[in-house]
């Protein structure tokens, strides 16, 4: 990842696009904007910033090239990434310059068809298409991640078996991303699954495939899993700040893991995030004021961070 | 424990108890009984069911004795205990049919003065004279559990030794207690302090010890800290039905690690608890409606079990 700080530990803050995702409030540019600047100024390394959907289907994400334009003005020394469902939204994201694009291909076949009106087959070309697309832009290297929603189970078709996962891991290594994200979409998974599917992937696609993990907090697991993918050596995590993030299937439950509580389990680990906790509160507070309504789910900014934190220092 | 399940971890319920002992609104002794027979209907192995407190300090536990004998007269095949501050406490629960003694001497010294009135010397004798106590039970073996809070930091002091937890451990188990609890009080601990202070406490009182973890969810980490002891050969863990306990230094944040999730959890993983998850719902459901301004913080009652769920049945 992006920035000269050592760390042992890359954090993904993917709150402008997967918190965004599921708020019935739309967030004006300009707060969303100084919320990303805020979350430039705390060290993190990388921010998934917004989606390129239609707008039509997501007013949330009419405002995705403003965005990821703003986001890259901005002096941080991150990656700035977003989602691109498709083809045209890869077009538009890198245009508007983005420095790696999230692709994703379901590993249960009813949430492919429900997330994207596709197979998993025709998804999978599309994830192609779009690494040639990145190849193409002149004078920068662009990086693809291929993500894999429901890798630890599906809202609709329950278990999701390993099986999936590997064939949809391996025909995105064979399209040419250059990492594989595991996204536990409805928060099912648990520590052990957690490692079994890690070195599934891993003997599927090869041992040294680079793998990013995307946990929801849904059932109270997601820094556990994280735990579990941190042992079998993964080191690349997707968080929100303020747990942000629905659930669709579970109105009220928790969303994202958090990105405060995931900096304080690691930094009091002694593992280094390069984020400064004290300015990821503070980003939190701008869209907390932007979004009276929705409920944070970070225990660290509900708690406070006590003043054992920093033992590593 | 008690029970004739095959386990793989034993729960401990500490609802009654921990969960209770910071909530404001009493709670009819004819509701907790009703509470602890839905409780007793899902298979947990023991229960925390009262504090042996003066009914001055916590007019909550003014019927202690009432709830013990109530839940010794159920016929579920689990162990009741109940907290026995001091000796008197000691000899009442005793009295009431108590059929283990949670005892405790703090890390901390700080914490020791402002939660029992006396330093952790003190403190330590008063365990000495309730093992006696409790050894000179009739036809009857009770229990005594040594439980050391703030084993992982202080709300007071912050950062706690390893030292001075080892030295606490050292004298609990010299004073003939059965069995020693690493208490999280207020949250701070991560599952490297975790591994680290198990070890040196077996270092420090020999590798065969008993040990119960017992942690609270303040700062999100609850299960982390669980998997981290898990993973140590630890096995019986303390837990609040609905995630009850408050934390009297962070007025909203979480309590006790939720009974709820961390039976997702483990069975999930495939580890046998002998619980009913469902029925552990419907238990917390008898509790929620005694209590409706209180906070509920666990995330399989907000989400519902999934249909992934018992994977390892």
């Amino acid at each position: 990842m992006h920035g000269s700080q050592q760390r042992d530990v890359d954090i993904c803050e993917v709150g402008p696009r997967d918190g965004l995702q599921l708020v019935g409030e739309l967030v004006p540019t300009e707060t969303k904007l100084r919320w990303i600047e805020a979350l430039a100024a705390t060290g993190l390394p990388e921010i998934d910033a917004a989606s390129f959907v239609p707008a039509t289907s997501m007013p949330q994400f009419a405002d995705a090239a403003d965005i990821v334009t703003g986001a890259r003005n901005l002096a941080a020394p991150w990656r700035v990434g977003a989602l691109a469902p498709n083809l045209r939204g890869a077009e538009r994201a890198l245009e508007a310059g983005a420095e790696m694009l999230f692709c994703i291909v379901s590993a249960s076949h009813s949430h492919s068809l429900a997330n994207t009106r596709r197979n998993r087959e025709d998804q999978v070309r599309i994830v192609g298409d779009i690494v040639r697309l990145a190849r193409q832009e002149k004078g920068r290297r662009v990086l693809v991640s291929g993500g894999i929603p429901t890798s630890f189970g599906c809202s609709i078709e329950g278990r999701v078996s390993e099986a999936d996962v590997c064939r949809v891991a391996a025909d995105l290594a064979e399209n040419g991303v250059d990492e594989i994200g595991l996204a536990d979409t409805v928060g099912y998974g648990d520590p052990a699954l957690v490692s079994a599917r890690i070195k599934a992937v891993r003997r599927a696609v090869g041992k040294d495939v680079s793998l990013r993990l995307h946990f929801h907090n849904t059932m109270g697991l997601g820094l556990a899993n994280i735990l579990a993918g941190l042992e079998a050596g993964v080191t690349v995590f997707d968080a929100a700040s303020g747990g942000l993030g629905g659930c669709p299937f579970a109105p009220g439950a928790s969303g994202n893991v958090a990105t405060e509580d995931l900096v304080f389990m690691l930094e009091q680990m002694g593992m280094r995030t390069g984020i400064d906790i004290d300015k990821l509160n503070a980003a939190t507070d701008i869209l907390a004021k932007a979004l009276p309504n929705e409920r944070m789910h970070s225990h660290v900014r509900e708690a406070g961070v006590p003043k054992v934190y920093g033992r590593a220092a």
